[in-house]
């Protein structure tokens, strides 16, 4: 059988396409030559299987989609707080070209919009990297996000340069307010490298799926960035990564999401899946205008959206089985173990009389158990010990680590499934 | 045995309870007169319990935590679009008092701020309800999120009402822009009769988890509002709840929540969890200085946080059974069918040979199966009856409505775990 | 002979006239009915003698012209100081129904402004005034500025209030903020019928030019407001007056000026001449397009301009005789004392050699000696005389009071013009 | 008589002295190495002389100062017509180093701030200038205006340079904007030069008073602008030179002003003064604390203000003698005529009987005429002509050229003060 996914890219497509819409970027030559139909979409999921449809070996410049990954990189390489005493992280209400500066601190309002952008670049790398070994750990990080060794766009980027006169009033700006420490030149030329790097569709579901997963790449199985960094990048992808746009956003399509202005879009549902579109015809807010449509398709048909309230209807307790000559009472679990899940599973335990008795937990059809999951399955078979019971425990694959009953004991381990 | 969940809400109490800090409202006597060291913390699960710590019956008036609310209502009365037409959605980075209109639109930014919530309250009920009429179909339905009967503190709703300029300079300032239509001096003592109501930590909880759940009061069982405004309402308290916190929120949080003046905090984890928090001294945002820092702690602790990228790590596909002698293929699916896991299954069932052959599908192991998912598993098993493979379907929990081949014949109906 | 001034005001009237640009007020009714070709135009003297061209009668309502009068009975009735601490003085770069507060005091941006205006309305009349009593204040003063009893117009004061939202919410935000204490909605009644009263040109003309002169009304005679109110009011107009167009309006044409929706606009060059301009068809800003033209054609053809350069080239010093026989040296002076003049009188008289020998000064031809300009003179006469010379003084028109020579001794005094 | 003014000035820097208040700037080490005690005043009158006390031959960097001179240069070598398309003239209600663009044009609030100094200074020199040609433009126009030759501090110019990183931003934006078009690091750099003149007090006030003056330097007797120009620079330092105070300014000073980081402050009232005042430690808006002080105190003592209503109450026509035996009216006239004085002397000749008889005007005591009260004297003359009377004018002073009568003859002429 094929696999019917690339056929839903597809069809998707299809449905997204309508030529003539938006206009393309046309403020250096570059990006004013593509040719405006093309049109490919990406999904990369949590194990790493990417579905393509259209033209995904076209290549296009990052542009600010490189900014929550160089974003990423500085918190890795500086910390989560220093790098929020130079930027912060609230919606600006503003386009990507505004001056949104904090009026009381200074500080750029978040590492999405340009100034806060230029400010997050000079943040990569050691503290007194030079221009070079700053751009040398931006390449790593960026290839590392992406799986493969990214290039840069060497037209396109002295072209930029060219240009960049707002871009250089930015950097000054903050140089101005002690925000950055570095040359402003300087500070140009490395973001304007950084946004300069070539990219599929591909790629951009690859590197947004890397943060889906909490930081490591599910192609190359490499850890690129912490989960605390992860969760970081996605949450202010999620407020200020459309710009002005981020409510709207954040109801009708509901997936951190970054545009950049040669056409792509790239979107990070945690834990579930890392998306990709490019078509380069733009809307007036600077974002792909079949872009836009498909990540609104691929939000409804495939109800992907940080909002969705079905997700996890999940019976915990899938049964319990009380067996009346020895007492014993089994009570198999299933699904992923949240703090949601382990509370019905807790509640049904309550419901067991004093000891003594014997209870078994059958963990064998858990998917995965989280810490605070973790911390209230011990805290029940705990209680349950100390109140007389024999505590059992089927864990074939080893969910539930070091089951510590509190008195130094361990659960019986039994084999699931009886 | 007692359920220790209780006992973890006292705790996290306990380790955010930090007397002095924070001081009380006191634009009005009322709020001025309450115990400033009252302190309550509750959570209702999806199906409906509820937990809590501390003084979880100490009533208080609702004030902001009205306005999620009164939005649904709105959007269920007059629809979404309509209700786009008059309120927008994105986050203003203002305070809840600031007259924040779209410069172009005149619209107010968003009904989380006074202006918008304003103006939201006229739109609930049919379009030209009498006061009286408005007021009635408020007090049942901020009742029904709460499943119990709601009433209205007369001497803060008077207070407040005496000292109203500010909103009544908002209400004349929409009406002036032809926004709203009725008479201001009427939005705001409607308004200010809907921010009066009394609510304990309890009800804060089952109000927020009756927006997790969709819609749905998990207590009694009643539906207050579709899906899709349950999701409406959560995409906003997201972006714009926190008012200019709304990115620090999103990543130091990450629960979509709503504040009051009074000291409480209610928030809504899709699909998870509904949370209430009162204790009355607040900073300067004017945000419970206890209410935020048990927020904080409810989502590290627990791990709710809309960015978790560890939830859903589920192995969709538990076992495949191969055998020999007759040739079929069972493949054990588990947990939630989304489209990711959809994905992997799909995947999976793409190694199969090409028929003719015995390929089953059991389903007992599921615990949902969302539409996308239901489209792919669908579409699998008619590409696999095309290709010449007999399917089956062990579906004892009828997971799969409707399991059409494509051909009009339906797959062989097998019991499940053989 | 008949005076050509009149000649000229029509001759500036008809090149200005040009029927069918801009739009009527129509916001009411009342003011969407008003001729559209009306255009008339007064100008009044420092020694109160009015020209006008046009529509002289028509009467029209005062509006926005009425602030800066009010805003003189403010400032007489509570104190220069008073006022500022609650309606400061910078022009605000925003339209007139701008709510433009200052973000760290609260107090609007300038009195000129509605919200700035409605504040100033609540400070006339003693602290404490009554509605009614404010009114007959207003009325009272008002009818002074204009040297006859003004009326209210019933109808369009009553459309206004149907309407006043946008009034209603400036006022609630300045009582919100503390910035007035009365009663917002008596707070919009009073203001609406201040801008209610009826009034022509020739009443516009006649009030400018009351400030013009220093506060007393050249027709009647009457002192309505002090000299440092009126130059008060003057200041603020010169920059507050013309709203968003305060630069471009102090470049083109240079008269402290304020206009009304009623199509008037009123300017008072100190020291000069009060204008008064009507006709109703209004441009963008709500200026009348006819009035703003005649006000630029009025200051070119006139040379009314506040940086008008030419205006003092005065040789104060007419002549110096000098009699050989008696060794008497003669000053005549001329024209008005400022310091500047007075400068160049000391200048000469610094020319003298040391005494003893016999100066005269000759005020016979000075038509005016300012407080500066005294001072300069009586020490040049003291130090003079302190120098061995007799000083002598011709003054019949009694310009210099009080001579003293700083010993007790006076001026010999000498009839003029030997 | 050694002349009473240099006391007076002393008098009043002693008044205004208060060592201490205050803080020198320091954002580079050679302004915050200036001796902080001194302290000195100017004063240049129309016609050349200066006045000083304290250290009048400090020097000091013209920082800001020089603004409205290079404003000047700008407007006399491209037009008004087309430096207004460039920069506005509008306060903008901000300080001196806001980034204070019109939303809708893009263009510079106005030349006084920072953002517009620059713009304006690249529109120095005809078009296409050179850096250098564009500076040695500027050191001409600034010399000429000052009466000597300035020089460049050096060591400031590149200290600035250093740290100009605000300025870099700033002519960065308009170049993006499309409002300038020289490369924005050459702009910075000379206006950046254009600050670091050495100026003293009694350059300040000459330079102030050749825009008083009308553009003529009084003390070379040289032309640097036309009076257009200077009306416009006096007009925009009115509304614009002290930044965000300019209606206080306005309000209590009167003087069109400018003050520079320095501690400068220069002051040009129109046709009567030019200031100049230094004292370097300032207070948190960026003025000179004794500097604000004195000015105040000049405005008050010396009577100089804009607003002043006092200044021009001249009885225009003397007195009128009738000669009864040869039937001759006389009339003379006397101090400057303007629109207001003029419309006084043809009040009077309208009481005149129709002729036939004879009219006299003396003007041998006019100190001047300007255009519009030429206009209206000669229309009175013509009148009376045509009247039948025989029309008499004494004018030795010649302030009435080509006194035609409108049929081709002229008035007899007489000789003045019979």
């Amino acid at each position: 059988m094929k696999t019917p996914v690339p056929d839903y890219l597809l069809e998707i497509r299809d449905a997204c396409s309508d030529a003539g819409e938006g206009r393309l970027a046309d403020y250096i030559p570059e990006l004013a030559a593509v040719d405006p139909d093309r049109f490919a979409v990406a999904a990369c999921t949590m194990d790493g299987v990417v579905y393509t449809a259209g033209d995904a070996d076209a290549e296009f410049t990052i542009q600010s989609m490189s900014k929550p990954f160089v974003y990423a990189l500085a918190l890795r390489d500086r910390g989560i707080e220093a790098v929020l005493e130079k930027v912060e992280v609230e919606p600006s209400g503003d386009a990507f070209n505004q001056i949104s500066l904090n009026r009381d601190t200074g500080r750029p309002r978040n590492p999405m919009i340009n100034i806060g952008a230029i400010t997050t670049h000079t943040l990569v790398g050691p503290p007194g990297a030079s221009e070079d070994e700053r751009s040398e750990v931006i390449a790593d990080g960026l290839s590392a996000f992406a799986g493969r060794r990214l290039e840069i766009d060497g037209a396109v980027c002295e072209s930029e340069l060219r240009t960049a006169f707002r871009n250089r009033a930015m950097a000054n700006l903050v140089r101005a307010g002690g925000i950055i420490e570095d040359d402003p030149d300087e500070a140009v030329r490395g973001y304007t490298r950084q946004c300069a790097y070539r990219v599929t569709v591909r790629d951009l579901a690859v590197m947004a799926v890397t943060l889906a997963t909490g930081g490591v790449n599910p192609v190359t199985r490499e850890r690129v960035v912490s989960a605390p960094v992860a969760r970081q990048v996605l949450a202010v992808m999620a407020t200020c990564g459309m710009y002005d746009a981020a409510g709207d956003w954040m109801s009708t399509v509901g997936i951190p999401a970054k545009s950049g202005v040669s056409g792509g879009i790239l979107g990070a549902l945690p834990g579930q899946v890392g998306l990709g579109v490019f078509s380069p015809r733009l809307d007036e807010h600077g974002h792909s205008v079949e872009g836009v449509r498909t990540f609104e398709r691929l939000s409804q048909d495939l109800e992907l959206h940080l909002m969705n309230t079905t997700v996890t209807e999940v019976e915990a307790v899938r049964s319990v089985r009380f067996d009346e000559i020895s007492g014993r009472r089994t009570f198999r679990l299933q699904g992923p173990m949240t703090f949601a899940s382990a509370e019905q599973v807790l509640r049904r335990l309550a419901e067991i009389p004093e000891g003594p008795g014997e209870v078994t937990l059958d963990l064998s059809r858990v998917s995965s158990v989280n810490t605070s999951a973790r911390r209230m399955l011990l805290e029940a078979m705990r209680r349950l010990s100390a109140e007389g019971h024999t505590v059992g425990l089927a864990d074939p694959g080893r969910r539930l680590p070091e089951p510590d009953l509190g008195d130094g004991t361990r659960p019986v381990t039994r084999r699931a499934a009886r």
